[in-house]
């Protein structure tokens, strides 16, 4: 018995295609359904059970009708990747776990009214549940909020999801160094830049975040345009175990 | 030369259908995309331009690619008012005005990180402002945070959108009562209540604060699945120039 994550979106906070824009890896994108990204977020589905990593899709209720989510894996509480909460929320006649950091400040207005969401649950470091015949771990990443990451384990492999983050945090790395991965999928926001990027990996960053992990497959999510554009031209240079996730592309373990 | 205003939500927060609800209302609505109500918003056409009345819904890119947007008229900055903005401002390559209330919160981090969003010119009480040939009057409502309505006025007639709202501020039922309205769009979030409503109008307060304006065609907007439940049964106890707003219908002035 395994489980399954599929990629709901791929995209940074602005999306491919970026509203007005019309360079080549947007102008592509318009054109062709299977280039875009939405908001950065994913499904695990496990023995029945339809776990979302992150809530950013404003489309949730329409592509999961309840009962179909049984709870959300919360990475942190930006906009592009908690926006979906504001209207779920409203839902009634059942409880939504939210699993997220301790996050004194949450998004918008969501702690003050939130609805069906039971946000009680949140994670200490390193934290594993259960679910079903999975374990899902909870790491500390480094972004310019309280973020985690989330690694899930059975029996048939191990996958860590772990965006948004810039690099890792020593004790991070240190505990995946241990479990060798039969997926990473990693922040991988910026072409190479010429200093050190913030609160996002550039490729640079993420290819060096995953040196000394033992990781099978390797995926880049979160892509802005500009990564995009980059993409065309430099797909080739990656290492041959990079992959560039795409939304609605699905990987089993 | 007139205007046009065509819906593009009319429901509450919720919307229709609720999440995980099997009302009746939110049955039909769920089989009958026709009987759908999405965030209350709409866009108001005047002379090849499109202004939004409010940015509740998520598909605003999709919708109205760039540069179909000329501004938007923000009532107020709750998240089924609002949230729309969260995706938008990231576009490039332009500027985008959002012309609403003083509100020194807004919402969420939108005035921290605005992206192409110009949040500079809000609007005076009663304050009037030329768009083409029409003239459009911001009037305060009641609500819970800072909200305005909008009039518009062309030679051909005149339009008042107002909502959220319970009642209406002295002042503003004073401005009214001297312009006669062609057409006026109100909050009737709720069934009749038996006490009065607080933030939004029941069936009761909105037809009272509409006592005293001339009045040709009363739309409702901002409906609950409550109030679609109420209507199944109640519809021909309205009187007859009482109207239900729904997604997509137009007015023409």
């Amino acid at each position: 018995m395994g489980f399954s994550l599929e990629f709901l979106g791929t995209g940074d906070s602005a999306q491919v295609p970026v509203y007005n824009c019309n360079c080549i890896a947007c102008l592509r994108a318009r054109s062709d359904e299977s280039l875009r990204r939405g908001p950065s977020s994913a499904v695990v589905r496990i023995a029945g059970q339809q776990w979302l990593i992150d809530a950013g899709r404003m489309d949730l209720a329409e592509r999961f009708p309840a009962p179909q989510i049984t709870g959300i894996l919360q990475t942190h509480y930006h906009a592009d990747h908690a926006q979906g909460l504001l209207h779920l929320r409203w839902g009634v006649n059942m409880r939504l776990p939210v699993w997220g950091p301790e996050d004194p400040v949450g998004f918008a207005d969501l702690y003050k009214h939130p609805g069906i969401l039971d946000f009680s649950q949140t994670w200490q470091p390193f934290e594993s549940r259960k679910i079903a015949h999975v374990t899902v771990t909870a790491v500390p990443l480094q972004h310019s909020k309280p973020c985690l990451g989330y690694v899930f384990e059975s029996a048939k492999g191990r996958c860590a999801y772990l965006t948004d983050t810039v690099g890792l945090p020593t004790e991070t790395h240190e505990w995946l160094q241990q479990r060798p991965l039969t997926y990473c999928v990693v922040d991988c926001s910026h072409p190479p830049q010429d200093s050190t990027p913030r609160n996002h990996n550039d490729v640079t960053s993420a290819l060096a975040m995953c040196e000394g992990l033992d990781i099978q497959q390797l995926y880049f999510t979160h892509l802005s345009h500009e990564m995009d554009q980059w993409l065309l031209k430099h797909k080739n240079s990656l290492p041959s175990h990079v992959h560039i996730a795409r939304d609605g592309m699905h990987l089993f373990c």
